[in-house]
């Protein structure tokens, strides 16, 4: 079964475009090999695409998927293209075929659609101020002296707390929460379930009790930020957190009070962030990477997945492992741990005798 | 204090049922010493099980327990029969206590109790199609196209996205997200908080910002699944992820874009798999592991708990450690590691020595 | 731009209060140098603040902000007294500035405002006890049976179950679910996503499938205990989950059934503890540390950030690493393993020649 039907857009809605194998060549401006006429409404991976669907073949890891293809018009790249088998009508040359294929889904697939106004069960407080063409959906909730710019899309059961503002274009799916000190700038998307602006975890021990902190700093999100399904950022304690424009955090990711990430930075699912840690431009944290507070990742530098990070990485460099090391470090150290088990009675022996 | 009382049933209500002692026996075919006619309302641990309820003692470890436990009834295995004190009124001999309990608690505990219907508050969709006898709860959102099969529950603030599809006799409970694209089989159990059908992690670097490639593929959850409170399974780019039938994940979990999962798998909690892994049928993946993109687990494989795997995992075989080995290396590693740190000095000498 | 203005509440709203110099040396029993009349209105980090603003300097490492920062007011340490420069009004030297901020911070900011009473929307089942001057927000769901104490504070969208008991005082933020089975003491804070109760990972194989263990257990939370955002928690299967008064559990946190925490705990982020693992009291848990099942952490033991722990901890220890081992230990295991990558081959070179 392919993407067509039910899927035939990103929302999952009725409503496939189609496009001929010479309508794709010109669009990808790519060398058309076979039927110009035929005719594609989805996107399927080679193995499971029929004859009404456009594929791909990146890598020649897949060329024997092609053989046996039954795509309607297949991408392909210029070494691989004569190895697709009887069962493909078309070919299309493209050096790139899966950016080349990136480039057509919006031809085929229709975005989310959108019907600007407010749902009768949204529940706007006092001197809220809504854009134009704002959409709010069922049930969600807007408290008081929040603001939403124009174009916005509040989705069913998300909740703005008092005082928040939510910029322009932004879309916030279903059972998103926005505490108030959280800010969003324009063309953010936020994803179900994810917290924004949530208390820190921040206590002094007095008294015989770990005593509350309260914290009144914000959770600042910049422009064209994108934040994973049930993500956690707390809000600062006096000073702000910040999540810089353009980087995008995966699924259930926590960052912590006070922490500053630059701009187009790639945080992936389940980083942890530590309090007042701040990580500059450009960096990729990998999953499951953790980092300790008050460290500083310089610009450009990477940390591997499952990371332990308690000290600062320098700009450009690539750090793994745990505690983390630069990555060379860290390969040759776990290479020779592997090899260490085979050797250590040798070893013991050796010392036993130098000792004697 | 006990399970009796409020606790009475699954669902937290009220309406304790009773067994006597001969009943329990009958029900789990065991050997009853004491009196037949005691009767139990609930089920405790042995410290905190009163004279109306029922426990049981599985192993030597905890026999004291019994000694000095004022349970009604206990079930206890043939070794341990003996090691009862008075003030237990009867015990059940069975082969496997833990098991034969099981069986029971349908006899004392009530499920959870679901009266068919659609609370006037939940927003129905357009097109959508409702099974016989559904339940959907209040504020409950069922976008438009979507459907929902025979005997399923929506509870409360459930998110059914637009042409979702879920099967029969499923059950969403409070505060789930389903996006478009999103497809579940019958009997399929999802817990509070958890998203399904999320966009995946994809960007291309393009014009100096991360271009979000658009995600058209579904998140299919075959039959019998169930899924843990927060956990979040991305909808596939233009592959579909997919949960094989019979498999059972916990809190707090990420799959990621196009990660197929075979049948009767168990995936532990915050277990994390990134992006087109293959993971085939009946493999364990413990608590907090982390699997890389693209790489495949083998059939009945075992993953250990934090395990760091970024290699093909073959079929059968355990795995464990940073980065993943067979289990019996990695555990030789670790050992020798620990050894080393009393030998580096020593080894450090040897070699000046040997260089001299 | 400082704190003031839309951020003058720690939720969000307008209202900022002003304290002068005086007032704040006053309240801090602090030595004041410069004007005693200059305002403040809120709370700013050093470079950040304006002449309207309170500032701190705690550390010397930032004595240079101190130097060119226009905060009205900064409360510093005596050995830093004098490092302020011109653009600062009025100094407050204090032992400790940072703690005498904390006393401050009721005084500039307004605890969020909670209006007592049911929102219209708001559902109440049947035989639902509310206490008194309780704040119920929109959308929020009371299922049949539960109860909550006086002066508590359930938001908008949060599902309350069958059955439940929450305390007095308390705050569950907005989404927060609370399965069948829950009881919350008093003063208990939930954050936003939360799920309390949820049913454990528990499953016997038979007849060729997980058969899922109905949990009949309860999640106790006793009093003063703050729980984060999109943390889960499950119930017991038949014995209880406890969460022992006092104890602070961070984001994305994941507790097992049958798990007992002990009083004063600290729990951070992204936290993992596997089902019937004990922990007592005064324990503190590192982010993303893992515990493995039935395990028993002794009192006031730490764990650091990402051990994984898979035997007891003995009281008061400090341990560290994969596989946890007391942090000294670890520490020097970890500082061979990094000696070792540039040892190995003279160390093979060494054995080869012995074994000659």
């Amino acid at each position: 079964m392919t993407l067509a039907g039910t899927d035939a857009t990103q929302d999952g809605g009725e409503g496939a475009r189609t496009l001929t194998a010479a309508a794709v060549a010109k669009a990808v401006s790519g060398r058309l090999i076979g039927d110009p006429e035929s005719v594609v409404r989805a996107i399927a991976p080679l193995d499971r695409a029929g004859p009404d669907d456009l594929s791909f073949l990146a890598s020649a890891r897949y060329s024997t998927l092609l053989a046996t293809s039954r795509a309607g018009v297949v991408l392909v790249a210029p070494d691989l293209a004569e190895s697709a088998g009887e069962g493909v009508k078309s070919r299309v040359v493209v050096e790139k075929p899966h950016d080349a294929l990136l480039a057509l889904i919006p031809k085929l697939y229709r975005a989310p659609a959108r019907e600007p106004g407010i749902h009768p069960t949204a529940r706007i407080g006092r001197g809220v101020a809504l854009g134009e063409t704002v959409t709010v959906g069922a049930y969600a909730v807007i408290e008081d002296g929040a603001s939403v710019g124009d174009g916005s899309w509040i989705e069913s059961h998300v909740v703005v707390g008092t005082g928040v503002v939510v910029g322009r274009e932004c879309r916030l799916h279903p059972g998103v929460a926005l505490y108030p000190g959280a800010r969003l700038g324009d063309r953010v998307q936020v994803h179900s379930g994810a917290r924004i602006g949530s208390d820190g975890f921040g206590y002094v021990f007095r008294q015989g009790a770990h005593q509350k902190i309260p914290h009144v700093g914000r959770a600042i999100v910049e422009n064209d930020v994108e934040i994973g399904a049930n993500t956690t950022i707390d809000r600062g304690s006096i000073d702000d957190t910040v999540i810089g424009a353009g980087t995008k955090i995966d699924n259930l990711v926590h960052i912590g009070h006070n922490v500053r990430i630059g701009k187009l930075c790639l945080v992936m699912a389940q980083v942890g962030v530590a309090g007042s840690a701040h990580i500059e431009d450009g960096v990729i944290l990998a999953g499951q990477a953790g980092l300790g507070g008050h460290i500083h990742i310089g610009k450009g530098a990477r940390v591997a997945a499952q990371a332990g990070v308690f000290g600062d990485v320098p700009a450009g460099e690539s750090w793994s492992g745990y505690p983390a090391r630069p990555h060379r470090e860290s390969l040759r150290s776990y290479a020779a741990l592997f090899k260490l088990a085979g050797m250590i009675r040798g070893l013991e022996k050796l010392l036993a005798r130098s000792d004697a």
